[in-house]
């Protein structure tokens, strides 16, 4: 290896919302020509057959608490492997700056004097709602999108949640799927039961699944929702655009008159 | 030309914030099977060069009413050249369904026939400011974002800009240029004038450039405004992360303190 190869330095890379072909041409060039890869749960491990063969590839994802890196570990993982190995690329779900703890590796790697570059990638926020032909903003029916968490650390709502209840902004909730009820109820009170909402998983992916409902009708969709697979929440006018939805929403209000 | 080659269907691309690398595979896989390109002013040229030689490539952009075609001639366009030629893509800066008038596209399009195929986009509204180091979320700074247009169709500002002046989200403002003066005022009324701004214009591209302030100081960054470009604003605590931020407002204390 020569002196530019070993020289320690860490690309974080967006590999987008799930199917592999969503990452960026940079992204991608960044992925070969790393030395070292530290990659998430959310991304497609059919991605990590793009890059150099026989080199280090690991696993740092957290999900629902099963297989556990955590962030001190992962700063210190990307740290050691710069040093020993040159270009490390840590392969981030979706864009590396959407709740992607992005700012703490990078502050934690300058500190050590350690070059960092970004490569934004498509984010699953705009991209799984997409894939369903959701649009978060679409003349005369929305003009804005909010990108919430839908709980605070200590599992308290969100201030936000209200004010984003309040206006008429798309909705796109991230890392809620076990708050969708709780959701519901909350926005409900300023929106009103009519307003649709969408819950998607695996978006982008072969198995994605969509359930589309209102906030009245929200009871029907939650026992097919899978408790072990993250997903996204979607509420706004904007929903109403999935072909299931005026369908299924005729269905409910039919069946419920019986 | 094969039958399957003249079969219309138009594939909506996401071109990304500007820098042509920033495409995704399959994005640059369907300007490569494109037998018409319609694209936007937001779109890098190198990127058209990817695609087969000889074939018509269409601009359709609208910029601060230069050249100007209208939504109506460009649906029409599409269903024309859809018929005509067979594949058309319908390149947009971007993520096709922010702010894109995607949905108009769509329903034109499926109103004849025509099968759409969008394939997500990096969009402007994270990249830019992430080219800048500006995350819209970090953690215990902002845990949500709100990408939003300043105003409406008719001029007047939009409430759900009041809604996202009293949370604590991240503002991320399109299509701004021309009103952030307006919007600094009317943010600083329920964010007081410490908050800091961002301006970026040109985002990812080799002519970047970007403004920092807080909306106290906002005048000192508007002559350096170019009025004839779109711009990205931001507002937001997670700004304070840009290099640059610290220095020029104890600048800006000192010279004020003179
Ligand atoms: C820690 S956040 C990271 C988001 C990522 N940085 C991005 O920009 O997409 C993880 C959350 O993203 C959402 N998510 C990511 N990929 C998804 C997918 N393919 N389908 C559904 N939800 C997804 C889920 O809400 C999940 O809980
Ligand atoms: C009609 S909107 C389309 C947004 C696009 N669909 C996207 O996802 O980025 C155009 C606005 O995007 C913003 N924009 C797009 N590209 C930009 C860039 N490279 N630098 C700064 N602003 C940009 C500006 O606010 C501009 O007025």
């Amino acid at each position: 290896m020569d002196q530019s190869q070993t020289q320690p330095r860490v690309t974080l890379v967006g590999a987008g919302p799930g199917s592999k072909d969503l990452i960026t041409i940079r992204g991608l060039k960044a992925l070969q020509s790393a030395n070292v890869i530290l990659y998430d749960a959310l991304v497609d491990i059919d991605l990590l057959k793009e890059a150099a063969q026989g080199i280090q590839k690991i696993y740092v994802g957290k999900r629902f608490g099963k297989h556990h890196t955590s962030q001190e570990d992962i700063n210190e993982l990307l740290v050691t492997s710069a040093f020993a190995h040159g270009h490390v690329v840590r392969l981030k779900g979706g864009d590396p700056f959407v709740f992607g703890r992005a700012s703490e590796e990078i502050e934690h790697l300058e500190s050590f004097g350690i070059p960092v570059t970004v490569v934004p990638g498509v984010t699953s926020a705009i991209a799984v709602p997409e894939s369903q032909g959701i649009p978060l903003t679409k003349r005369d029916v929305s003009s804005s999108f909010w990108v919430i968490t839908a709980t605070k650390k200590n599992g308290s709502f969100s201030d936000d949640l209200i004010h984003a209840a309040k206006s008429s902004a798309t909705i796109v909730i991230l890392m809620g799927v076990r708050k969708i009820k709780e959701i519901s109820v909350k926005i409900k009170e300023y929106r009103g039961g009519l307003m649709p909402i969408a819950f998607i998983q695996n978006g982008t992916m072969h198995d994605e699944t969509c359930q589309v409902a209102t906030l009245n009708t929200i009871e029907t969709i939650l026992e097919s929702v899978d408790n072990t697979k993250p997903g996204i929440i979607v509420i706004g006018n904007v929903v109403a655009d999935h072909p299931s939805f005026f369908e299924e929403e005729v269905q409910r209000v039919l069946s419920s008159q019986l």
